[in-house]
């Protein structure tokens, strides 16, 4: 299933995306896609109300609604930092011995082609693809990597823009420089895992002005989405609807020399093999 | 007002206390001390109910209910590290230039009496008393620290409880320390800042198994609570009860020579002038 939340900001509709111009409402039976949802086994239950509606023809078309966040504001949204030993490299940072956590205000998320804003203050604004991952149900102290899987509900793309200059040069740790508004594209679509061929091998681009800045494969992960939830897991309780970044490959504006930061003007475009894309335009500080 | 929320984990109800015997139930005009209470000017609607119920004799005895964290789980728990000059020099850190912030897992909130466990895996789990304060609008880009007066719904007791080899040997970041369950005893009371003579001197203490760790007092703050509202809004926009942790004292446990970290069975009480004291036990991992 493709899990697609549509309409104005703070008033989406959970809908399930069947193609490009068909989705099922599923508002009635789900009202939100929410730590609700994925705590009662909502993706499943959802599963044969989908294929009864869609059997019937109670099927809807896209209409150019605005796309947002296909979550609601989740209970935390937790990041890996030098996930991919080729942006480990650009950075002039060591490949790290296990994941690095930080985090980000759960209020940045907005939806894929939604603007993002420069925060006041900022010289270095960049951007970041990323796998994202939606954690299914509660999960503490997992024994095995394996059981990962289990806790899993999807996965999607997001962008995890940052403030380099607030992230390393304004106390030491990054959460400072990942929290500003806006900061956190995240969709089209929570893609379920039975829709993904394989996790560990999905490509994934970034462009800006049209100018490709990213170019990975989830291949080159240091850490697969399966070992980041166990090992977060035995450090913290994650809550079903936890979102997390899983780090971005090379390309990033500080990785060039000399760095490339975002603009007010540019068009940051990115995507994911099978989880869609994201278009957003840089709006300078309000 | 000293705002509390009583009874059991998840069914807690919200009340005004009067005094040691008595309070006021609220739970009818406000569903719970949460974003929608603070962000809707919740304090200052309830101020009039409270007086009239307490002049009408509408008043409930305490009857020895469990004593749940005075708000519902918030939007983002925030900290600052190193934020007492003394503090800074027992860890070695230099006194740092701005406010250094690290966030919590907001799940790790639970009452000021509830019992704090030692994650798996846990070498140095320590404490640290330290002033909250709870957010009381959403509030970004303030321009004066004057305004941050405004912003603060109230203080609070809090227990930072860290895990100090997850939080500094673990990856560079330190929210991997700070976000097991139970981590953040909070309470009793959120106290409204007109009840607070001057947050700038408040007397603090910790003892373990009755042996005073930590003294100190807010006056020896880097950066005092109005400050740190009027910082880290230029970073990030603050939601209605989001909680702020400020920093912690000298004599936490990784400051002895040699370091004194807690153990199963070990007795916490902390508390701060005017809000109340907490009092824990200390379980082994589950």
């Amino acid at each position: 299933m493709y899990l697609m939340r549509i309409g104005a900001p703070g008033a989406e509709k959970p809908v399930v995306r069947l193609d490009d111009e068909t989705y099922v409402d599923v508002s009635d039976v789900a009202p939100d896609f929410d730590e609700t949802f994925f705590g009662s086994g909502g993706p499943e239950l959802l599963r044969p109300v989908v294929a009864e509606r869609a059997a019937a023809g109670q099927v809807a078309r896209f209409a150019g609604e605005r796309i947002g966040a296909p979550i609601a504001r989740p209970h935390q949204i937790l990041c890996i930092g030098l996930n991919y030993r080729d942006h480990a490299a650009e950075t002039g940072q060591p490949v790290p011995a296990e994941p690095i956590l930080f985090t980000k205000s759960p209020n940045t998320l907005v939806g894929p082609d939604d603007d993002v804003r420069i925060p006041r203050g900022s010289t270095k604004p960049d951007w970041e693809v990323e796998l994202g991952l939606v954690i299914g149900r509660r999960t503490s102290y997992l024994d095995a990597v394996e059981e990962a899987r289990d806790a899993i509900a999807g996965y999607l793309v997001v962008n995890d823009v940052s403030e380099r200059a607030f992230q390393m040069e304004r106390g030491g740790q990054w959460s400072k420089g990942k929290s500003a508004e806006t900061f956190n594209p995240a969709g089209p679509w929570l893609v379920t895992p039975d829709e993904v061929d394989d996790v560990r091998a999905l490509d994934m681009w970034l462009d800006v002005n049209g100018v490709r800045r990213q170019t990975g494969n989830t291949r080159t992960m240091v850490f697969d989405p399966y070992v980041i939830v166990h090992h977060l897991s035995q450090f913290m309780v994650l809550e079903p609807g936890d979102l997390i970044n899983t780090g971005t490959p090379p390309g990033v504006g500080m990785g060039f020399r000399p760095p490339v930061w975002l603009q007010p003007g540019d068009v940051v475009e990115l995507g994911i093999e099978g989880l869609g894309s994201q278009r957003q335009h840089v709006l300078g500080p309000r």
